[in-house]
């Protein structure tokens, strides 16, 4: 087994330790490691059943870029706020961490987006992630246009401050403030959502994941350094230059989570999930308007 | 060959007639109904090859209804505005009519929706759907509760407008002004998107064609008379009363329409065919107001 | 004082007696009618300082249309689910309620919502609203056409639902769910909101209360039977023709609301208001679906 | 009469220079400037009765920041795409041309948007915009709250993308892509768009000018670095950090507008202004994937 703790959750630290303790006096072999720090851990994982994360669902989303080239499924303890991803809460991890580690568990597969960034013909990047990607304007406040295809033929263009595709796991994020659709986990498709179209079409449109999809992006009379970018899970921006293509299309992989709970279990906890609760709790009515 | 034409468009009858002296001479047997009397086909569709239909979607969607139990694809001539079904304008049927006629075209299969209506146990309606179905309020303006379940799991309670679940094929219909996806029209899929919502989930709901989707109507305290409505491909609206359950999923059968374009003709005229054009030429920009 | 219950809220018959009660004990005159049956009050209205409600904000809006051209404010004790318009919660009457009997309250004014219905140049129906009108489809599923001038200037044509044109006090009412913007109750403009466009402006549009919005209704090749509708303040559908024109602008009144509480008080309570709560409580997550 | 061009656009130059001669042909006094290096025309403005401008509505907003503090009113040549703004195509500068330099004009006052910038309790910055003004998460892909008063009373904490506030000039710029209402110019309000909103109030909110609106940033748990941004009329970003206050009130001064067009021209030209045309032509339909 191997633990995966954020360095930016604080509480992440003892709670690893000590589900390292249980596990090794089970008789686990245990590595331990930081959600910052993966590189390493790569020889580890083709011995490894299941690794355990204590972070948000980016922490989880980190450990299975690097666990599920090998087949290796990851679980969470949710010490984030949404925590879509994650298996546990930190305070119940009664049974079902026994059923964890007792292997009573189930592989939950889901598709996965690969990007390949092209200039004049040349492949300049390629990514993979496990919920989506975003092309666009950069901070610099002007329209880009995006000609996109489908399959090879030509789609439309928008004008918008950009195009997020998203796999099914990443349908519940940034693809929802978008006015994206949910996805079931377990289905193999991607959705095209634009971000702030301006004056051109405004609907998502759901694809299969085999299907290839390719953005252009035209900067037109920008002024120089106004260029686009890529964000690929949330990621740090990469430069996107005028006539740049980037392809889009379900992945090579499948990202690979252990559940415990039954497999309904994403429509039942969906909705409750995303009705604020811990993500926005409101100030008290009568607060005073701060000094700054 | 089974011939349809919509006596709702006029230049449909004429045209049909000259389809079917066409087909007939080069001997091929050919019958030939109005779209507002379909009942009498029937018997005549087991030996039919293909149905051409002259008019809009809505003749188009009448005729597979009818003719996919009997695996016969049908294919349109577009009298209508969008016209996103049908596989010929009316002035461009020379190559792709002969390919008809030749039986060289593909057929395209799309899942259907299966609609049943319970009230207190007992099921009082069962309804078939191409596009889609929209549960919610009457003509009285009042906030109509939708409990939702999800293969059994229950998802959250809708205070909306409606719901609207749709196929792949009316995912460009109404789905599309309620801000839904457009969904590619080879994909097992359902989508079900709120209408309209007031405070509640506002985001659609992609599902696998074989999942099932409850939604109970809670009329609350509204005065009698208040009821809902279920609508079915845009088709007269059933009464639906308080307490009463409707069942969504994948038909059990699947549409059909026979193709000469290319396979990938969806995404080459989506965009086209919603952006106005025919749909909504605006007025002079100096036409004075009407006298009314 | 006058005292108007609803019929449809049991609980407003005992608590406008009470009401009555304590203020016939303080040597106000006090006369009670029904909200159902407001003809009779007319002769009352010109004696009358204020007139207070037991119900919802629709009971509200009907004794308003009565004693606004009284000019004569209204205050209400909410037994509805938002509450917007009330003064007053059924279990906090303390201090307010002293303080409505001894005068000391303000009187909010707002704009009013006038409609004219015109058919081949004859005027053939006039509306007063205090929240919205809504023109568009009627029961059948097709699209309307809306040609529309502002202050006699050709604007654009939408293909929707409908329009729906609200005052300030509407603006919180459907004209949210249509996406469009909250309007302070003080301020003299009127807001009108394209009703689920198809393909056509999205946007909502500000404009001051003494400009004249005409809507001219196409319903071009629709079917006979086919009409249009205008619904005022949600009341019962108004059959429109093709061709009617519908004249919008605000009102020759102003509604007038007797206020205890602090100026402020409207976005002082409204998010709170309009995030659930009372409006729509989830069912428990292990709710089964129902046997309908 | 002062001439401004902007560099971005080479057209810019030779028009400008011939409407220059033009002018001094008459007898008019003119000088000439750059839209980008502004800051020596302002001694020149106090004896100046217009500002001509050739080049985007950027040129022209630029002009007027520092025209409008003189009273002096500005008119556009539009070189760019939209041209909301300008009173020109430069083709068509015959009769409105001649009626500019005989003084025959009106001059349209619009309100702006004064932003102050608090930290800790002091005033940190200040800013003017003629459009609008954006607060929210920076290149870094995270979520900002945004808590919210309105006239020192507090409205509700917003878990989006940023907040939009727009004077009545820039609510058709990205405030229209964000789903806020258009404002006709001559309104003396603002409007506050959230600007994808994740779980949050979603719909638009109008104010008057003079209301103060208070948005306090919290940054919450985001590491280092990862800081909010303002971005005053699309210009470059300022950093904002948690904790810190803006204050969004109408500006103290009007930016002023020379019109030749009718009174009405706003509405007359904002639909088919939206309405693609040159802002976004799509490709052909054929048009092959680019090799990138």
């Amino acid at each position: 087994m191997g633990i995966v703790r954020s360095p930016h959750r604080p509480e992440s630290g003892p709670l690893a330790d000590e589900a390292a303790a249980v596990a090794r006096g089970r008789g686990v072999d245990v590595w331990e490691a930081s959600s910052w720090d993966l590189t390493e851990v790569d020889p580890c994982l083709d011995g490894t059943d299941v690794v355990l994360c204590f972070g948000g669902d980016g922490t989880l989303i980190r450990a299975a870029r690097v666990a599920s080239p090998h087949g290796v499924p990851v679980a969470g303890v949710n010490l984030g706020r949404v925590g879509f991803l994650a298996e546990f809460a930190p305070d119940d991890m009664g049974p079902g961490w026994q059923a964890l580690l007792d292997g009573n568990y189930w592989v939950e597969e889901r598709v996965t987006l690969q990007i390949d960034h092209q200039r004049q013909g040349e492949r300049i990047g390629s990514h993979l992630a496990i919920n989506d990607a975003v092309v666009g304007r950069g901070p610099a406040n002007h329209i880009v246009r995006l000609n996109t295809w489908v399959g090879g033929q030509y789609l439309t263009s928008f004008a918008a401050d950009g195009l997020l595709i998203a796999t099914p796991t990443g349908s519940t994020g940034s693809n929802l403030a978008s006015g994206g659709p949910v996805i079931p986990p377990d289905m193999a498709v991607l959705v095209l959502t634009p971000v702030l179209p301006f004056v051109s079409f405004r609907n998502p449109l759901v694809f299969g994941a085999s299907t290839q999809i390719d953005v252009q992006v035209s900067l037109g009379s920008a002024p120089a350094g106004k260029e686009a970018v890529l964000s690929v899970d949330g990621g740090p921006a990469v430069a996107v230059q005028d006539g740049d293509r980037l392809t889009f299309r379900g992945g090579p992989m499948l990202a690979r989570f252990a559940r415990v709970r039954a497999r309904n279990y994403f429509h039942a906890s969906l909705v409750p999930k995303l009705q604020r609760g811990t993500l926005l709790t409101p100030l008290a009515p009568d607060t005073p308007s701060p000094d700054g």
